[in-house]
């Protein structure tokens, strides 16, 4: 261990966790207004850090929503690379909160890992990354390369006016590439980069029956039960073996041809361990097939439904409101407004008698993303991760989304090379999120490599 | 108006409003567990009530469930015959609170009419019979026939210990008929007599795919969604025309036949009328076929679903688990037992692949009843009406359940007589429960007229 900056990033170490404490102690759920000050609290963390490490130009960016926080150091001439270094300061709701074992914004260590909302998705992550830079600030006094910092405080919600604050502010985030300290690698047992994700689309639905709810038995027979009708919709969403029916869903998705499917079927995955593991029946896909439906194939999601009543014991009434909410998750080729719009056609017209159907959107899609197979900042990611785990990393893809990829292309013309030490298998986004402390030797390693190959390549590499 | 026991009733008409104001207040929701304090608030003031209107062998009877309040006057002499007086004090739970608007446990007079919960069913109505037979002994001293008070605490969960409670107190509740406060009559603007309702039986059932809620794009197209089995599970349960579409449902129903078709047809009703009242979209049925649906088709409804995200904004997540309540209204010749099994067969039968489901039933249900067309309590009870209104009432028959008539006529061998001055568009079971100010004068006549014309048949009568 001859890297004086690894050494510097290394001995803080308990200070490093004592940070992500404070840090995820913040309750920045972006989705639910209540939790605005939860939101604050994580800017006000952030700005102060980021001063402290020596970073120029701490502001908060907004457009509109949530701010997002940015920072820069640009030092290093300008014949070097400038990265826009990508994390996000919100998280998901903590819902279902009865079903966490210990209080989900207090970081709780079990069993080597910890244990918080956002501590996996994405605080973890992103406080390894503005450490290992501000380590090299602290220990050289310089980066390898130019750096804009940009922590996003709406990732949890589509990202909803980052393409707004990019557009406001093109010279300020004007980079060659974005590396992103978000989007989770696949295991933790094997060096992979992520070379592409699903893009994501949503919008919620509700049918009414009536006025109000009615009586079961005054009302029985003669009035639509809106739970019911629901249920209905929901189920024509599916033909009888359980695929999309949903005309135009696919329209433009590009599928995989054989070759792709083959390098599916040759990377090592064991389906039945996964299966077990989150606690499903046997799903009896190969691995191939397995990895298809994960990576290259649409989804549509029901992500919630209620109606009616739902407390303890019955209550004999006919529902005369339901609602659902759905999300899909979209492949290359697919257009998420058109998607949104497939769906919401598809609904209209299977809509039951006696209800009324109302479809709403309450944000854009993101469009699925994959980085370019020779690009430098990925073939220097793959560079760091071979030198500090010893195995060459495999290129996988992502059935999640990371709608920035989607915006820093359509905004700024610029690819995004995922580099977090999340894993997805550490619940964000289910109770009982958490992050492997062995992530933190294991980032701080690959980040200050990564760095110090970045200063390699000159900027005009990054043209192509 | 010479009848001095029905004076005496309306002169102290203030008194009756502030007593039933200060027993809407007691929150005697019976199928929470968490409001056992209004359960007991609501039994307390009975006894209190009952004792200082002179009744004899005021006591709360139990057996494993809410206590039924019980009393008796029995000094008509051994010829006379002997009413089970019945009502109950539980009321449905006041969700949703939010759409009410004034407070539910506060008598809230708006209208014309007064609003809380329970102020129709049942609490205004029994504390109209019980009020009427106070004031017969309040002037005369005694009453017209013999009389045992029920009050039972479980009307609102399928009285569920009520055939316990009557089989462990035969010699206590031995009687000639049962005489109800309960059971809405169909309208105001119409005399009618209920000779008939459905049965009623419910069921609940879950839904588990894995171990916990699970990301939609880390899982999406690998693990089954829950909230979409669920809804293609109780979609299943109707045909492409909306009929109930389950193997074994209405087994032994008895369906009407043509001359019932025909009476049913004769009945002056507005289906328009009633559709534009609640809200709903034109059902386009004739008054028949609406009658038919209403009074002598089964039904299956879902009650209320619930899965994954609910919350405000999105959470792209796949639920593990979705649940729902299902309830059915039965005819003459279903059995609930079997009914709830043609159910469960069938959604067992449905279940798509990589769920697991479970199907709970909380209590038994109530077999349809209908009361011989001679018995003599329903003529006195027709009679009064008669000559309080001035038109003789119609027979019609109930959609809704009294599961006491199942109860009664199994355990006592006694048929049922409803004589409830409730309506049935007083929203019972919705928020805003209401009861008509007109049906306080208009109960105490008709049930000082019912009470004085049994008088009349000797106990002898009631044993055809």
């Amino acid at each position: 261990m001859s890297d004086p900056v690894l050494a510097h990033l290394l001995a803080d170490r308990t200070a490093f966790v004592a940070r992500l404490a404070a840090l995820v102690a913040c309750p920045s759920v972006s989705t639910d207004p209540a939790y605005a000050p939860g939101m604050a609290e994580a800017r006000g963390w952030w700005c102060a850090r980021l001063a402290a490490l020596g970073f120029r130009g701490v502001r908060e960016v907004a457009a509109g929503g949530h701010p997002a926080v940015t920072a820069h150091w640009h030092g290093a001439g300008s014949a070097a690379p400038t990265l826009l270094v990508y994390g996000h300061y919100d998280v998901q709701p903590a819902d279902p909160v009865a079903a966490w074992t210990s209080p989900p914004f207090a970081l709780t260590p079990r069993h080597g890992r910890l244990h918080g909302r956002g501590v996996s998705d994405d605080k973890g992550p992103s406080l390894l990354a503005i450490e290992t830079l501000g380590a090299f600030l602290a220990v050289e006094g310089r980066l390898p390369c130019n750096v804009t910092i940009l922590l996003e405080g709406e990732e949890e919600v589509g990202s909803a006016t980052l393409g707004r604050i990019l557009e406001a502010n093109r010279a300020l985030f004007a980079a060659d590439a974005v590396l992103s300290a978000d989007g989770a690698r696949w295991r933790a047992d094997l060096p992979t980069m992520t070379i592409a994700t699903r893009g994501v689309a949503a919008l919620e639905l509700s049918v009414r029956s009536a006025g109000k709810d009615l009586h079961s038995g005054r009302y029985g027979g003669v009035v639509a039960n809106a739970a019911q009708a629901l249920a209905q919709l929901l189920a024509s969403l599916r033909d009888s073996s359980g695929e999309i029916a949903v005309a135009g869903f696919a329209d433009g998705a590009a599928l995989p041809d054989a070759a792709t499917r083959a390098d599916l079927a040759r990377i090592p995955f064991d389906v039945a361990a996964h299966d077990a593991a989150i606690g499903a029946p046997p799903s009896g896909l190969t691995t191939a097939q397995f990895l298809e439906r994960l990576w290259l194939r649409p989804t549509l999601e029901v992500n919630g439904l209620w109606g009616g009543y739902t407390g303890p014991g019955g209550k004999t009434v006919i529902p005369n409101l339901a609602q659902a909410k759905l999300s899909m998750r979209l492949v290359p080729g697919q257009d998420p407004a058109r998607v949104v719009a497939a769906v919401a056609a598809h609904l209209r017209r299977h809509c039951p008698p006696g209800v009324a159907l109302e479809i709403t959107t309450h944000r854009d899609g993101s469009r699925a993303t994959e980085v370019p197979g020779r690009h430098p900042l990925l073939l220097a990611a793959e560079a760091a991760l071979e030198a500090t785990t010893g195995r060459a990393p495999l290129r996988v893809r992502m059935g999640a989304t990371l709608p920035l990829s989607d915006i820093v292309q359509r905004v700024l013309g610029l690819h995004t090379v995922m580099f977090s030490f999340a894993t997805a298998d550490e619940d964000f986004h289910a109770p009982d999120e958490n992050w492997r402390e062995s992530a933190i030797p294991e980032g701080f390693a690959a980040w200050v490599a990564l760095l110090r190959r970045v200063g390699g390549p000159r900027r005009a590499d990054f043209a192509g």
